[in-house]
């Protein structure tokens, strides 16, 4: 019961042609204190995915991209399947046959530099050949970690963890915190979670279980309170809490039953700068603004669940969105690490909470769209948006209030 | 993400031989309305488990009894690993060829009406055979749903579908309240969560978000701090909470901050209450009085996990225990579905807190003590005794704390 949320692993991209023994690396990882947990089948890739504790570096997820293996796929490396692997990849691990680094590796190896991913490079099987001293010298010269091993029989193992160790990124040893600069130590943030019925029996969803534990790790405290009790809770207070946090389906309620001197934001729009770039997202969402009747709208899920009832994405946003653009929208749906190829025939982008996605993942979409010129936007702040407590949600972010000020000069600074 | 803890789903037993079409008949019922959500192979039995949600009952667990298949196997059946599937069965499914009821299938269900487990039984393959007479109207007359079905069509599926949901346990549909009767609607609970080196990242354990989740479906709420901020957050509160409730770990400090006069407990003692019989707990928990060094001392856990630092069921338990007695004691430990077949050499069994057993796993356990004359306990009623508050973290419970009394008349009623 003691499994790490996939999207808080450290994501190693595993690089490499067929039988370069990307595998037996793997294995040999493991037989030096790695411990597999299972192994996940991609949901819609060909890459599979294999938790690991790997101390001390801590929960990690080795993506073997066993189907680009060869010198046929690399043609298509820039499909989407494969581009799916590099957007979530946190470390690339490259590894070669001792002596044989060619346009296939190279490819890899500057795709990767190109999008500012640390890598490791490996060369295997020195027991058969020596990696060439040019290309150590190349390594070498760039500061990239370069480790010669034997999988077969363990040598330089050791060598290669001490590199994927030295080269873990900082933000994944000191992890941002999810609202821990918003609720001092010793203060206290309340939580406001609907139970509704897609909430599973005897369960909270990710983005609530991971806040309290933020507030925790911490050393503040919270108060988790529906929104029909809310109002009780606060009453009970002798002083009002640092900060409320509500699930943005309950928003308005949140909104009218806090006193407006109280910050008020939403899991979603924490989540927006915990794993993705609160700023960039305000400014997507705001063109909401310019949505018209008919404009396709793409809205994608980092989960597949079964829609129930008034799903969210399903039923609330279309409809939220429509009746502020004031017609029909034509909304597509993605799940998963789907993530259309062409963004450009879409008017506004909107993300998830991104549970299932790591940071990696969820700023690359953010790129991908900056490149396209698409809006992009996630759940809570369209929806506060739509219900017009943009604002007020923002108030708690400086930075992010400023962008909205900026752009929205007309509207007026007084709030609701 | 959105998955229901396992030991919450109701556990449907498959039983009969090889070949009577077991397989065929789970996947008639899953195209209808039941998706399966993945395979868990058991841990230490041959049966596999098999997650599914089937509407309108919700979570589901199949376990398919592969291992006792034909009569060759029936002399098997009291072994342990087949009665372990017994111990968690909450429905027993018994699939028979139609015409075919023989010593095979009377076992099974003989020792699941011992058991007061519900059955269903199913006549298979009544495109080749009927089901006769004769035990159509034996199990018409004892009240037991029989159903006869061809899975490769689908005749009769949605007939056993209904038998299932009519043969429900109330317990499932109406499930008892792990803290509800103890904080009224509108009433707050202060959950005490110590953050431990075995706290997986971003997460808690599966008994606090149940408990959260518990409190909010009955209109509560609740303040979740850990136990250095306990006295500050209690501070913060106009009025003070209904209720207390610890991780038994921090036991003693919680005790010494919380007034006397607040109703204080652990999460395992509301567990032991959930999931077992606490009465039955109290008293085993009592023969902690008589333990001797050199007794042996039986210690189950539900899950797998890699004990880190300072377990509680691998260190802390056996120091506080010894402590109390005053003498080294022999520690057995047994994990999963693994429980010994013969009881009689032990002086006490400690149950964990049982996130990953269901209801009847766990009463199956106490009743194999019962029938053993052996003590069984759990670790937060263990621990509260070894630390002295005992008393207090019962008292919450008037029908524990009268069995307590009762046994224990030489100890004072004002508590610590």
């Amino acid at each position: 019961m003691k499994s790490t949320p996939k999207g808080m692993r450290l994501h190693i991209g595993l690089f490499g042609r067929r039988n370069v023994g990307k595998s037996s690396l793997l294995n040999a990882l493991t037989r030096q204190n790695v411990s597999i947990v299972s192994n996940v089948a991609g949901t819609t890739t060909d890459a599979v995915e294999k938790p690991m504790e790997m101390l001390p570096i801590g929960p990690v997820l080795f993506i073997d991209t066993a189907g680009i293996d060869d010198v046929g796929a690399l043609g298509e490396m820039r499909v989407q399947k494969t581009r799916q692997v590099f957007d979530r990849t946190d470390i690339g691990l490259i590894v070669a046959e001792a002596g044989l680094w060619a346009d296939f590796e190279e490819a890899i190896f500057s795709e990767l530099q190109q999008r500012h991913i640390p890598v490791v490079v490996v060369f295997n099987k020195c027991d058969i050949a020596q990696p060439a001293a040019e290309h150590l010298a190349r390594f070498s010269e760039d500061g990239v970690p370069c480790v010669a091993t034997t999988a077969e029989t363990g040598e330089g193992v050791l060598d290669l963890r001490e590199a994927l160790i030295r080269t873990v990124p900082d933000e994944f040893i000191n992890p941002p915190t999810i609202l821990g600069d918003l609720v001092p130590s010793g203060e206290l943030a309340v939580l406001v979670v609907p139970i509704d019925m897609e909430a599973p029996k005897g369960r909270l969803i990710l983005p609530q279980v991971q806040s309290i534990r933020d507030i925790l790790d911490n050393d503040a405290y919270c108060m988790v309170v529906k929104e029909r009790e809310l109002r009780d809770a606060l009453d009970r207070l002798k002083r009002p809490p640092a900060l409320v946090v509500t699930d943005s389906q309950a928003f308005l309620k949140v909104a009218a039953d806090t006193p407006e001197d109280v910050p008020m934001t939403s899991f979603s729009i924490l989540f927006a700068r915990f794993k993705g770039d609160l700023g960039e997202y305000v400014r997507g969402t705001m063109a909401i603004e310019n949505l018209m009747p008919g404009d396709r709208v793409l809205i994608a899920e980092s989960c597949s669940h079964h829609p129930i009832g008034e799903d969210i994405g399903r039923v609330k946003i279309p409809r939220w969105l429509q009746q502020y653009v004031g017609g029909k929208l034509e909304f597509v749906h993605t799940q998963g690490h789907d993530f259309p190829e062409d963004l450009a025939t879409y008017k506004l982008v909107i993300n998830c909470g991104s549970c299932m996605w790591n940071r990696r993942e969820v700023l690359s979409r953010i790129m991908h769209c900056q490149q396209a010129g698409v809006p992009c936007s996630n759940y809570g702040l369209t929806i506060a948006y739509s219900l017009g407590i943009f604002e007020r949600a923002l108030r708690p972010f400086p930075s992010a209030e400023e962008i909205y000020r900026e752009m929205a000069p007309e509207i007026s600074s007084t709030g609701l």
